[in-house]
């Protein structure tokens, strides 16, 4: 099988196949919310699937914390790793390639190609590190719209996201109703709880205490890697569930015997699983990155110092669909209803599901049909607006 | 008021008052499980009340991973904090020290007077650290059961704990059933889920990632700070709730406006009250003995390598009072319950109860009427044996 034969195949098979990423370069300033400014934007994006000549079929996937733009498809015949939603992102699948124009573009303020901390700050000719502007989801957003400019998308057919991605398709909404035909927000919030601040604290506390950190300051191949990868086998923890990790792991034992000298090295399996994700998670990820991300969402609040989250949601005028997750203890399903409780107060077009899946905040990256059938009926069927 | 009219009154007013710790040495050398031994142990320990004539008066607390042996009272006429459990035990109080004859010792492993990793070694001048031994539950209560001979104690009227405490009670009434006629075991189980050793091994991690750690050889005054500090703060969120975070902190902010180059400092009161926790930790306690705790923690398991907790519990003869409290969701109720299902499947006489409080795990730390009751009622009127 040649090449073409092959790609061929997967398009046949559901599969976007073989995709490129592209960097759209905007050299005016970039200014953040908070005033500061970049002299340009960079953003890194893919796009599957075909705008069509009325450009109404767009819809943009906003990605979570760790994520980045490479939602579907390999960038090789041999990459075995697909894109983080391969399974919900193709031809025939419920976000439909086949149909719908669909872009996702790497975060400003991130680390996979995008304009961030770690890139270079053309006018000092090193990384930005700290002098990269503080950031909010509201930038996060204010970059793609950009991008989607660039790109002759006016309208988004919908904006989907799940956590980070969630409140990043709640502030589209709310920023830019008129751009927004539809939305889809899985296992978010409109804002934080205290235990979310708080373990994302503690995680930054993890990388600034470590020597590495040295303020912020420091080169691509001498970053906090401890302190990243304590503060990212925290993350991993609170993205499971209780239940999910017992029947996943349970107590297994990963040796049964070993030497006094190792009595703190990997015992069970759920300990080398997260040491796994923790160190693995260096290789990709920078740390001031995730000290910005982590910042940006717990000071993202749409209920807004009058605690009334019917005021920012008084100008959507897109019909959404918010999915929470029974088991998702770090965005609780709670969090989730009351954004549609309050739009639906407000007389705006809203469905909220609660889907019982028993594997915590990351159920929305889980392969699963009612997720599919909700997400396929949902874009299918727009409810009128 | 002179210090004898002070010491009278509070007395009177149901506290156990001036208190002080002793240590019971044995010079003989401690066999851990693992057949390591050190040559001498060492026991800090507090009593309140007195042993009565026939010695059957006699209770044991056994303390939380970051407790101690002061559990009530105060060390000075000016000692502002009491001990942690000051509330429930004294005259007139649930674990009423007019009745019962309270001891409560600092675990084996431990850093507050009891040998552990950062005691002298007599035979080599310098701290243990890690050439202490590795440390079970079974060797906490196996020095607990010494210290009983030491005072004298055959058969305990009642042992009590929680948390870590609370495995060491169910320790007691299968190690040593003869010596036990009431437990009280509070937010604990039989077993740590996959989800509590996940953070105790992300704890871990934090310390031993930090430089200072140095393979665990460090002295009193250059320990893994950073790293011990993360760890607690990180354990610090599991010991609490959602809600009980929620109502306490919310989103209330410390400071409103800062400079830009503080985009990482204390933004949220929930941030500046656990930096405090994770700070003032490093003060009062030991890293290396934090790893050992954990680790022994995680490895305590009644289920047994055939998952069959009646096995264990099939020696029981104490009368036994298991409290699970709804909102912890670090040793959740069902572990708890679990417990006197097996008891009771036994015919063993065992009580369930689980009390609806929004503390979390430190709900068992808290005062409750409720418990209270639960606790006087049991220890006044043991079920016949």
């Amino acid at each position: 099988m040649n090449d073409s034969e092959w790609v061929s195949e997967v398009e046949q098979s559901g599969e976007v196949g073989l995709v490129e990423f592209q960097d759209f370069v905007d050299t005016k300033p970039f200014v953040f919310e908070s005033g500061a400014s970049i002299p340009e934007l960079r953003i890194r994006y893919e796009t599957y699937g075909h705008l069509n000549a009325s450009g109404d079929n767009a819809i943009l996937i906003c990605h979570a914390l760790s994520g980045d733009h490479h939602c579907a498809g390999v960038y090789g015949l041999n990459d075995r790793k697909s894109g983080w939603w391969n399974h919900m992102v193709g031809p025939g699948k419920p976000i439909d390639t086949s149909r719908y124009y669909v872009v996702c573009s790497n975060c400003i303020g991130g680390c996979q190609g995008s304009v961030g901390p770690s890139s270079i700050n053309p006018k000092t000719g090193r990384r930005y590190n700290l002098e990269f502007p503080a950031l909010t989801v509201g930038d996060m957003v204010r970059a793609q719209a950009l991008l989607m400019d660039h790109l002759g998308i006016g309208t988004l057919h919908a904006v989907i996201g799940g956590s980070m991605g969630g409140m990043q398709t709640l502030e589209w909404i709310t920023r830019y109703p008129e751009r927004v035909r539809n939305y889809i927000a899985l296992a978010t919030g409109a804002r934080h709880t205290a235990q979310a601040i708080a373990f994302n604290d503690t995680g930054r506390q993890a990388i600034i205490s470590d020597p590495a950190w040295n303020d912020g300051d420091y080169s691509a191949d001498a970053g906090p890697a401890q302190g990243l990868s304590v503060a990212r086998m925290m993350a991993h923890i609170t993205y499971l569930s209780d239940k999910g990790m017992q029947n996943k792991f349970g107590r297994a034992r990963r040796m049964v015997e070993k030497p006094a000298s190792e009595h703190f090295a990997v015992e069970f399996e759920v300990e080398s699983y997260l040491r796994y994700q923790g160190q693995s998670f260096v290789n990709r990820f920078d740390a001031n990155t995730y000290l910005y991300f982590t910042k940006a969402l717990d000071q993202f609040d749409l209920y807004g110092p009058d605690d009334n989250l019917e005021d920012a949601l008084s100008v959507v005028t897109a019909s959404g669909l918010v999915v929470g997750f029974t088991s998702d203890w770090l965005y609780p399903p709670r969090g989730n209803r009351e954004i549609v409780e309050a739009l639906l107060r407000l007389g705006k077009d809203a469905t909220y599901t609660e889907l019982a899946m028993d594997f915590g905040h990351d159920s929305f990256l889980i392969e699963s049909q009612d997720l599919y059938s909700l997400i396929r009926n949902f874009l299918d069927h727009p409810a009128p607006s």
